[in-house]
């Protein structure tokens, strides 16, 4: 008999905030939460090959249904074996449904009562996504954790058009449910599929998102529409709302957050999962995130410097350049230099997480997070 | 009682050609001859974390004395304790003089009798490279292999251009050679110092270079001038009549070259060293050398393809990457194909030049050479 065991399980709670230590459970690996998943949009980590992610300790990757849809295009991800195969990635692969993207192309973009009708970015040609294509491009793409297909709206948002866009969003999502129920996976692995809940900054309408989407057998729940403009104080309070209503036994996926502070503090508001080309896209423009605080590398007083971008180098795996040679490379305009500060901006994060879960474990969560953050950013204390 | 060994041992020749395999000894290690050294010029390998060049089995790195005079700068090398320490690489480092650099400046330099005057190509300031002044910045980076400064000609060049850069050329490295006697490393160990043969197409010009040269005690010697457009077959005659004449117990370094077939023939000719752009450039440009042949990796046929980039994957240290994943990195714009392309041509680069030196071992250099040409060139067969 086959015994389907849950997905997500709780290991702990903390007493003081109500920080969740978890397991998430897929075909291709446990990924203890809370988790930061490092964006690969179109299949790769931008400047640094996955597997230096994976030796950091990462066991989930986030790609991108927009992006992979128009390149390779299903046909190909199919004739490559699915995305785990074709990028050679042996853990969890959770994809965005490409709501967020298409919400992004503007102009480009038109919303249908059905679906959305787009122009692709890179060749103008025309395209539709429905809930039904969405789910059978991540059945293409074979990620371990699909997203529902959901329509976003910005900030700020009228109470009419969010709530429009909750019913329309909320009619996807079943119909994403109900084509995930009766149609397979390609390759022989479980797939499973979160709803996200919407509702822009009215708790009313989130309220309603949550009732109406959890009475459904997804296998979590992502808060969208957040971190698009909002103030901080804002996406906290709704996400706080939000997390009041969640079940406890469903991770929560905070979508496109954040900072080192966004993340502690919606960990301590209950939020198991996160995203965000932060670590990697500041990592380009040379914002390097160490123990020790956030430096622009570019800076002169660098220049004769030999002690390590990071201090706790060999605690967080990353290599002992120092800063003198990371400086160096940015201003030679050097692709090692972008290498290695994603390296490096990844390594702090996922140390960040890892202890945050380890500090929930010890019943020390909420002290722990104070201080670090207290020493972290200064200027705001 | 300090025994200096001989910095360099031939351990073998090849019977049926000048083939040599050899040892070169440095501080920094063994390094087997024939070698390719990977261009690292501003002190890191464009796109390739030199970690992964050590796990190939490179042993030495080139590296270049006018960019690293200009950045980071003599000061800042010496602060971040050479070169070696500053990028950290445990292996050998060779530096090339600036010589080329500086004649590659054009309009932007002026040949004096002393030295060349020049404008720097990042912010146009003024700027003097001496004899004496490039053996300071030689010890200030650290290299293993200085070379010694030279005033490089083009191609086609008169005879009497090439006479009057040479004679001028003499007399510079000899001052190098005086300056390098008398003066000591900065970092604790020790560093060896080349002459170049100058001497454009000319044959008596080149012999009388290696006789003047290699009376006095460089380490090794280099010949220059070549692979600057010249025909290969010239590039070819000229290598052979300089081998003839160059010292037995003496590296030479053929500098700049190049392709497999450059290699293969120039080592049949006696050369030792190699370097060149090619496979990091190449590589750049989704040129792609592999051991069934050089392909375009944006070709639309390698769309679909599931085949490994290299069939030997194994046997050449890269990870087994598809065609169609590659492909995918390189049309998306993704900087990680620009990484796995650089290491698969170093990698095949490492093993072309290793087998060569096992097939001289072995005796077999010369069919084994005809043989690997004849296959990967066919075009030309």
């Amino acid at each position: 008999m086959y015994v389907r065991l849950h997905t997500f399980e709780v290991v702990a709670i903390d007493p003081q905030t109500k920080a969740r230590a978890g397991i998430l459970r897929t075909d291709h690996g446990l990924v203890e939460t809370p988790v930061f998943m490092p964006v690969a949009t179109q299949g790769a980590i931008k400047a640094l090959d996955h597997r230096i992610a994976a030796a950091l300790g990462y066991s989930i990757l986030l790609s991108n249904t927009y992006h992979l849809y128009l390149r390779p295009g299903t046909d190909a991800l199919r004739a490559l074996g699915g995305l785990h195969q074709m990028i050679q990635w042996a853990g969890a692969i959770l994809t965005d449904s490409g709501g967020f993207q298409v919400y992004s192309l503007g102009a480009l973009r038109r919303i249908l009562d059905d679906g959305v009708e787009f122009r692709s970015h890179i060749d103008g040609s025309r395209h539709l996504f429905t809930p039904e294509s969405v789910i059978a491009t991540q059945r293409a793409i074979g990620s371990d954790v699909m997203m529902s297909f959901d329509e976003c709206v910005g900030y700020p948002c009228t109470r009419h058009d969010a709530e429009s866009a909750l019913q329309r969003s909320i009619r996807w999502e079943r119909e994403c449910l109900h084509v995930h129920q009766n149609s397979a996976p390609l390759y022989g692995f479980r797939q499973q599929l979160y709803a996200i809940i919407q509702g822009s900054v009215y708790p009313d309408l989130r309220r309603q998102s949550i009732e109406e989407l959890c009475a459904l057998p997804f296998d979590g729940y992502a808060i969208g529409g957040l971190a698009v403009g909002e103030p901080a104080e804002t996406m906290y309070e709704i996400t706080d709302f939000c997390t009041d209503l969640l079940p406890l036994d469903k991770p929560r996926y905070l979508m496109g957050v954040g900072s080192p502070a966004n993340i502690l503090r919606s960990i301590a508001l209950g939020v198991d999962m996160f995203d965000c080309v932060m670590p990697t896209r500041n990592a380009r423009n040379g914002t390097i995130f160490t123990t020790r605080g956030r430096i622009n590398i570019r800076n002169q007083r660098f220049k004769f410097s030999h002690e390590p971008v990071e201090p706790a180098w060999n605690e967080l795996g990353v290599e002992a350049h120092s800063l003198g040679y990371l400086r160096h490379l940015f201003v030679s305009g050097e692709i090692l230099g972008l290498t290695l500060a994603t390296w490096q901006n990844l390594a702090f994060y996922r140390w960040l997480v890892r202890t945050a879960r380890q500090k929930i474990l010890d019943g020390t969560f909420r002290q722990w997070s104070k201080e670090f953050l207290e020493q972290y950013y200064p200027e705001q204390g």
